[in-house]
């Protein structure tokens, strides 16, 4: 048995259909970017961690403060102010000072920068789109939409529960 | 725009449909885990990697070997040996010395770790049972089969790396 496989293989009754699927998208989840670690380190010599940092703020041309940019990290092990003094030092990300709040630091993409991730990224998808290719038009489109009630339901039962914890 | 939602508002268009499913599956798995990983900790005082480290182990009333846990753990930043050490302190898992290998060290639950495991699994069902009660059964099931698809193309795409790499 491969090893992705083993948390996955402990639901296996039909009764626990939800556990199962969740152990199932856990899985594929760590899969597919296990994937793309390994062809990013191999292919580009960039972690997973960087090239997350770089996706986010590459859609701030403005700028983006450390604080929001650490939120919007999906890669858990991004360490922000370390993945920022790593890619200044690369020459790929600059601080800027924030007019509007002096202690809060903002952060963006040199121009370098953006040239690197935008050829990095184009390479990305394509690997992306090879790994899905065996899904059907119509059943990518399904499990966006799926998906989507899912991330509603969820963060609909999350802000309870942050309402509840404050009151 | 919540925070989650950030990496994910990456892919709007589209003719970027992989990517976009791509990046909703990491966003969705990020917030069920997050979600799930605050209900451990408020609820049983227990981190997400721990019980991701039980879990494992209890399938094994055997034991099962240091090394291959750590490939089974499905929650990054597990580190097996650590997590071994707080285990083993609580009283929830136990050192066995493996009469097959001596350099290999076997760990596996005590009598109170599977005890004090299957009463948070229970808990834990239930949580992810509410989670996706939105979906229909039926769709349920196809997201399953769907993402099953899925781990087999990347598992048969990532084999084909792993040999070029080695010959």
């Amino acid at each position: 048995m491969p090893a992705s496989l083993g948390l996955e293989a402990r639901a296996t009754d039909d009764d626990h259909q939800s556990l199962k699927l969740w152990l199932r998208m856990m899985a594929c989840t760590n899969q597919v970017q296990a994937e793309l670690r390994r062809q990013l380190r191999q292919q580009f010599g960039i972690t997973l961690a960087r090239f997350d940092y770089m996706a986010q703020l590459h859609r701030y041309p403005e700028g983006l403060s450390m604080r929001l940019l650490g939120q919007y990290l999906m890669v858990t092990g991004g360490n922000v102010t370390g993945l920022t003094n790593e890619l200044v030092k690369e020459g790929w990300v600059e601080r800027l000072a924030d007019p509007e709040d002096r202690r809060s630091v903002k952060v963006r993409l040199t121009q370098v920068g953006v040239q690197t991730f935008e050829q990095i990224a184009t390479v990305h998808e394509a690997w992306v789109v090879s790994m899905f290719s065996g899904l059907r038009v119509q059943d990518r489109k399904l499990m966006i939409d799926l998906l989507g009630s899912l991330r509603q339901q969820v963060a609909a039962s999350t802000s309870d529960h942050i309402e509840l914890g404050h009151g």
